[in-house]
């Protein structure tokens, strides 16, 4: 049945939603004002408070108020879409948050610093054996995570779940084989050509960090972010955070020797700043006004870095504004000059931070598959180094020198973030399926995007993604409504082939 | 019965209050972020939070466990006095916060936002009259929070007990009825006399910013503000404020055409600073922690502000440092000069916060005279504009020429603040009676303070002030302890009578 006016209960729903918000949007800035402003004596009283709002929060999102009124509006349809995904969504969450122990999330937490602490000492030590220990008790709590929240399901896809809903690793499996079956060829043949474009011109520097700043700055604003709504400052580690769609802070940093580097952060930052800026505040407080899980935010972040800031029109745009803030850039250079610049595919790929849009996701690919494998049993934590350096070596062809370089080179496992890498290749892919839906809905885009109007496209982001928050139940479901089929990854395949064949003249 | 080991019942107290300290250390981040760092759209959102935050800290504040707590610890001595005390402070603190009813928390949260846009229509006016019901709905809320508190003492005095714990309106009664006797007079010779030491070389302008707030950054670290426990940045109106004792967050301003105002603002609020940084850690999450009252705090910002940063020895230090940073300034001005030029009286003082520090208790005695009037119900809020207009000419010879340079110039009635105006010049008043004592404990204060040498003094306040918290009931018990007697005006008065009969060879 569907019901004109929402019943009693939806608005009661509503305000504790609504409280719960407010509190997490608290949690938000109290992690941005931690990596941005707060001064280096306060971690220990930061840490009191956190953990005071983390128990505040608990006790609000676990409220058996809320499964009472749940409970009530169970099979209640809405006229209203957006109602009905809000009370779907608002279970989910609700469900999870209860079944959690707090047993559990004592342990976790304790956990958290114990782990990155063995990730340090094991990257002081340049070996994986100080972190073995600890990686296997994450393993251990993170199954129990998974049983407790789903025992019938397999532990590595209840976790996946938590970062990207509906997401399973039969899906994972089918998506990456794919991929790498494809690429894997791909950037053999771009390493045995060899001759890759110049981007010399682009490095060395210095370039000075105040024009660098102002520069990425406007192209922030240019790109849509608004300052009424939002803060650009710096950090060590570029981010994007906030308190609300009203209070987006994203931060980017600088390198002096490094031009590209700092704007493209600035735009894959600012890609998901668009992201919650375009929240839909008709729906605010609820669920389904969120995004719809890590890899469709890395989808907008990756869009606006790749498919737009190192595409062929976004050359033309930025190079006389380079030229203009860097008077030591050589003047003879063109916009074709600085697209293939912008396009080096590395050749000796180790580190996943630093790779390039070809070989990043096979850097994924390998953790994807280590971490099920790892999550199913079918491996213990010990085999894992001589794992991962045999697959370097068949994915990407290089050999880490030591475990620093390797396996101690993400911070992720110490966290127990099992789940989360897949979420950068898929929003990758996602990026290059939406984009070339854009292409063909914005037959001008090119041509925009060149003269540097990016309103275009982000207006259209903004309707087909970012307002349409979690009303989805799954990330496919989205894709199939915005370009009209569930994530392809021939599309994100062709697209690569496309590029580097013509880029490396294969 | 004094007891070595403290029952448990003291434990789970201080679990409680930590998580108060906590709660309410985020609260003071949220309002510090909004005043510096909040983008303008974010305004409703924060709004939210607020209200959120504010209604766990009425949960946790009035936590009937606390009650249950203090019920237990009851007439328990502890060896500790500070133990004491927060037993003492707990118990005052959560009598208060349990006796006010959610109605009233509620109608008073609501008139806020309702008075304050009253006032603003006012000034607008210029005309006392669109604030007048606003006013008298305030009369009648803070009657009836002060009957909820404690029914059996006068209204006036509950509410001064928010701000200064313990003060009255008879101790009020006769510490204002001495300085205004002695102080009026004064200000007539002064007036009367009319030649006014020369500051036209320290006004003018145009100042560089970038200079003035290197400048002040710099005495503020000279000063001992610690940018490890800290922040300092810039705000349109100049506060002290942050979330902990290790993360206190001071803001300041700057004006193109007067020199000495934001170096003064950058002095007040480091006292202030000081102070939160030098609260006692070893109590740390317990109220004994925390400041001794809004006066004992406004001693400290003035004890810097007025005793030191407008002294002849401060002169000395601060004159090379002026005409370092501002080349503009005459070479040929002297210590001295800077000095009698600080320190001028102004012959005609109408508005409270540019008022000098002759002339300022005056309008302070005027609006408490005024506001216990008004609460005794003595006289009623039509008559207040004319009532303010005769005591001005009485005790400062001038004549505002409208209500907004009258009655309408303070925003403390528009939020209900009664009792908050005196503890302004009660601060005044204790900063010249501990700075007095300073002199006697630390012979060589002035050849230090000539130096730059700031650090005696600010050990000497750590450890007779800051340090002990709320450890003693009153403003006048802690005076006794630090300087040998309660509140002496008359300290404070032949503090001015010297200065400015030599200042204006009376």
């Amino acid at each position: 049945m569907a019901t004109k006016a929402a019943p009693k209960e939806f608005d009661e729903l509503v305000a504790k939603l609504k409280e719960v918000q407010a509190l997490s949007g608290i949690s938000g800035l109290l992690g941005w004002d931690e990596m941005v402003m707060m001064p280096p004596a306060a971690a220990a009283s930061r840490g009191a408070q956190k953990a005071a709002l983390a128990g505040v929060l608990h006790e609000r999102t676990t409220d058996p108020e809320i499964g009472r009124l749940l409970e009530k509006l169970d099979g209640v349809a809405f006229e209203d879409p957006y109602r009905t995904a809000a009370v779907r969504e608002a279970k989910h969450d609700y469900q999870k948050a209860t079944r959690i122990t707090s047993s559990l999330a004592k342990r976790e937490a304790e956990h958290e610093t114990e782990a990155y602490q063995a990730w340090i000492k094991a990257r002081e030590a340049k070996s994986f054996e100080p972190f073995s220990r600890a990686l296997g008790k994450w393993v251990r709590l993170r199954r129990e995570r998974a049983s407790l929240i789903d025992p019938g399901q397999n532990a590595y896809d209840v976790l996946l779940d938590e970062f990207q809903p509906g997401l399973t690793s039969a899906r994972l499996d089918e998506i990456f084989g794919q991929v790498k079956a494809g690429l894997v060829p791909l950037l053999a043949r771009v390493r045995a050509h060899g001759a890759a474009p110049d981007d010399a011109w682009l490095n060395g520097g210095p370039f000075d960090r105040e024009a660098q700043a102002a520069l990425c700055r406007q192209l922030s604003l240019d790109l849509g972010f608004d300052l009424d709504s939002g803060r650009l400052d710096v950090s060590v580690h570029p981010f994007t955070g906030g308190a609300h769609p009203t209070d987006v802070r994203m931060t980017t940093r600088f390198k002096d020797d490094q031009l590209l580097d700092g704007i493209a952060g600035t735009i894959h930052e600012t890609g998901h700043a668009l992201y919650e800026q375009g929240r839909n505040l008709d729906y605010d407080g609820l669920p389904v006004n969120e995004a719809a899980g890590m890899a469709v935010h890395e989808s907008q972040s990756l869009l606006w870095e790749r498919m737009v800031g190192q595409g062929r029109p976004f050359a033309q745009f930025l190079l006389p504004k380079l030229q203009e803030a860097f008077p030591q850039l050589d003047k003879t250079k063109t916009a074709e000059d600085l697209y293939s610049g912008k396009n080096v595919v590395l050749t000796k790929s180790l580190i996943r931070v630093e790779a390039d849009e070809l070989t990043y996701p096979l850097h994924i690919i390998l953790r994807y598959e280590l971490e099920t494998a790892l999550l199913r049993g079918d491996i213990e934590v010990v085999d894992l180094p001589a794992l991962w350096n045999k697959k370097m070596e068949e994915y990407l062809g290089v050999e880490p020198k030591d475990d620093v370089e390797g396996i101690l080179q993400d911070v992720h496992w110490s966290y127990g973030s099992f789940g989360y890498f897949p979420t950068y290749s898929l929003g990758a892919m996602m990026a290059a399926q939406i984009f070339q839906t854009a292409q063909q809905e914005l037959p001008d885009l090119d041509a925009s995007l060149a003269k540097g109007d990016f309103a275009p496209l982000k207006t259209w982001l903004n309707g087909k993604i970012h307002k349409i928050g979690r009303l989805h139940p799954t990330m496919d479901d989205l894709l199939v409504e915005v370009t009209g089929e569930p994530l392809n990854p021939q599309i994100f395949l062709d697209y690569l082939t496309k590029k580097y064949t013509e880029l490396y003249q294969l």
